[in-house]
């Protein structure tokens, strides 16, 4: 699998990491990931170097995570910290890899690459999940598809009056301006929908009367597959600062080949503190990726063997330059890990 | 998958093609079926050419076929009628794979092969299904297991005093008088069985007293997996044109290499105007082809592992010399392909 | 598969084995058992072959088993003895491979190699099993993991303190004394642990009020993979002679390279009419192998790919001493095989 493996990933959700032994697959390779009783956050390769057993079935005794089989003890770097057989001898062949964390803007990063190259600055900004304005609600889930499925699918949202047609479809998709800005470690693709009928979505939070709504939605990637959505609206006319919007999380981390996790969240800059609006996200984030857009990745998926079979190359339309440019990158870093 | 690829094939019955796309895997490949305004069947490759998303998760639009991920519309001949983004640019890149088929005897048949030389005067004859005077009941079900084990289980019926004793146990089966007859495009095993004890099927439909009676099986195979099995009984002494008789749709198209899909169906010529008769038949069908034949074959399928690790090849028996004739023409049809 | 095939292996408990015949996957290959009417125990290759048909799907005739599928029949020793079509020739190519059995211990053990060197003194003693004096309970699951990793498994205790730590925890582990005997056909880990706390087990059947126990575990490996384990417990300082004890029936056969049957007994010499006891050593069965060692060798079963991925060879501790030996014995079985 030729993952990049020198970049950041998200691991997890911090609410999901505990005292309690998470195991949990990335790019191919078992991970368990725990609290330490110092509060951050331990990635161990999720084997014991003895007889392979899962260390996610063991449990934090004084602190280390135990493995469940016979009893070793690892500290958060994956140092044996106790052999309780024989002469408790405890050679570097007992010791586990460690992979680095960081915990961040409510994520939890991890590096899969070689440890020393782990630089937190390449870290992209999710502070707007934690800002202050801002509420956020979002959440986890596996999607059984190739991780660079899920970023096709984001990278041009031209899906959405199709695949979410019942909340997202307007009339303004007719005359999109768009614009792709690619920059060192970052692409966006940035469109405005000007003068369109409200949303489905839209009208629920916003009063249009008989006028009309501009809307923004400016993705961007950073490497390897972690995209910001600004979603804005607003009455046609109104500066776009002064815009209603959400920034939105969606962070996929490849599992195997053939699955992914995603992690999504949508950060919006109004009604925070009402929980209806709340419950809003959460049935839009359900319907879209849950409902909608997951089935239809996982097809794809399903239509693997085939496309490979016929040597099938996409047939890339005007709307693909953003997600054009973020494979070829992907690419590349792939063919450097590889 | 080396299958027979110049040859008619049944995609489906009449009644499954609707304004509702159906997804279908044929010979390995994913094919979407419709029914176009006009009332002709339509077949396309079931993968959009832009991002492979598949056709029968998409809906008709004006006639066409709308791609459920991003919009495109494709007519029957998998012409793309629409782009709905940037200038609507539709180059040649964006049309997808039809296949010819036809619609014929309540039977939908597909070409899979070079559509150039599909001529559906190679079509074999099932009019029996629509015949005035006779009475059709069947259906269709998926099989796990490779075609070719349908089809030696067909071409020799020696099984069914076996599989089907329930059923159709005689002691005639000990005196069957048997006729293999080799034609260009037809291979027919004749059997008859004279005098001999009813089945429990036939004592259904015929009051045999203390008579003995005659039962004939006469079963047509025709490329590449199409048979039609005569089945007849009558009192002893009967000329066959006389009898009762059911002539039986046994068709078997590849779906994967190891599975199949069974279009079967009995048109009888007798009590067509009885809809107890249809449950007896539906009864039989049930019985013989889901209960008892299914899981042999499939069974059968499950050991292909081990029969190729073993390099066994079938003891042949007196009773297969029908079943090996088409088993080796079989085999020529698909080393053309290959 | 690489298995080790000149040697003996458990097929089944003589209950399983009846006039129904029994189809079980042995060492890679499927196998039919059945009971003949003279009361020995038939296992012949599970495909008919004329059409590669499951004859464990097919029934006993006259005390001939006769294929599901067209009839044939065969005897015990795979030889067939009747072909119902035709001339009813029944050339050598219609017989069907037969394996060597011997029922003996309240076990059946077959022979899947040469016939010729299938010698009955090389079954290793289970005799306890059907001992007057004692009481066996056990019975027969099936493992979704590599027979090696049970046998790995069984050949230390070391991890009973923690895989089975809410039976078996007991502050003598400490002070274990062990000492591991190879013979010709036998390695034996003979483990002693005096002076401790009794386990909850213990605790069930010897009131120790506040003395300290001794306890012995003596584990036996015969080839391939047939293991017994003795295990005793008594008052501190009484003889090993007059300790309460159970002889272990533990003894494994490959199913696939994935899987295998775990034949498990326990042979106690106390409370032998005892329904109750019965009952604990039931319970603590269902415990210890079902629900504690089955998921722990099933999850390192599931890393396998991962652990072949990275190469990774087992770090092995003071305690594997005998794990180690026995491993290397098999491999070497397994390459004379191959």
């Amino acid at each position: 699998m030729p993952f990049a493996r020198n970049a950041w990933y998200v691991a997890a959700l911090p609410a999901e990491v505990t005292d309690k032994p998470l195991g949990r697959k990335l790019l191919g390779e078992p991970i368990v990931l725990y609290r330490t009783p110092e509060g951050t956050v331990a990635a161990l390769l999720d084997l014991c170097p003895h007889r392979f057993a899962p260390l996610s079935m063991g449990m934090l005794v004084g602190g280390h995570l135990q493995c469940p089989y016979h009893g070793l003890e690892f500290d958060g770097a994956g140092r044996c910290t106790l052999n309780p057989h024989g002469n408790g001898a405890r050679p570097a062949s007992l010791n586990v890899r460690a992979f680095p964390t960081v915990e961040r803007d409510d994520l939890v990063w991890i590096w899969m690459g070689e440890a020393a190259d782990a630089d937190p600055a390449l870290i992209p900004d999710y502070s707007c999940r934690i800002a202050a304005g801002r509420r956020t609600i979002g959440g986890h889930m596996r999607v059984d598809c190739n991780y660079r499925l899920l970023v096709d699918n984001l990278m041009d949202l031209g899906h959405a009056q199709y695949v979410h047609r019942a909340n997202a479809q307007s009339d303004a998709f007719d005359r999109v301006e768009r614009e792709v800005v690619a920059e060192d470690r970052c692409i966006q693709n940035l469109m405005k929908l000007p003068g369109g009928s409200p949303t489905v979505f839209v009208s629920k939070f916003l009063d249009v009367g008989n006028q009309t709504v501009d809307l923004w939605n400016d993705i961007r990637w950073y490497p390897v597959s972690a995209m910001l959505n600004f979603i804005a609206f607003a009455i046609s006319g109104t500066p776009k600062e002064e815009s209603m919007n959400s920034m939105g999380t969606h962070i996929v981390t490849p599992e195997t080949d053939e699955s992914c996790h995603y992690f999504y969240g949508a950060s919006r800059n109004f009604a925070i503190d009402d929980l209806r609006v709340d419950d809003d996200f959460r049935a839009w984030q359900r319907q879209a990726l849950l409902i909608e857009d997951k089935p239809m990745v996982e097809a794809i998926e399903g239509l693997r063997a085939v496309i490979a079979r016929h040597a099938l190359k996409p047939a890339m339309l005007a709307c693909d330059e953003a997600a054009v440019r973020v494979s070829r990158r992907i690419d590349a870093m792939e063919r450097e890990t590889a």
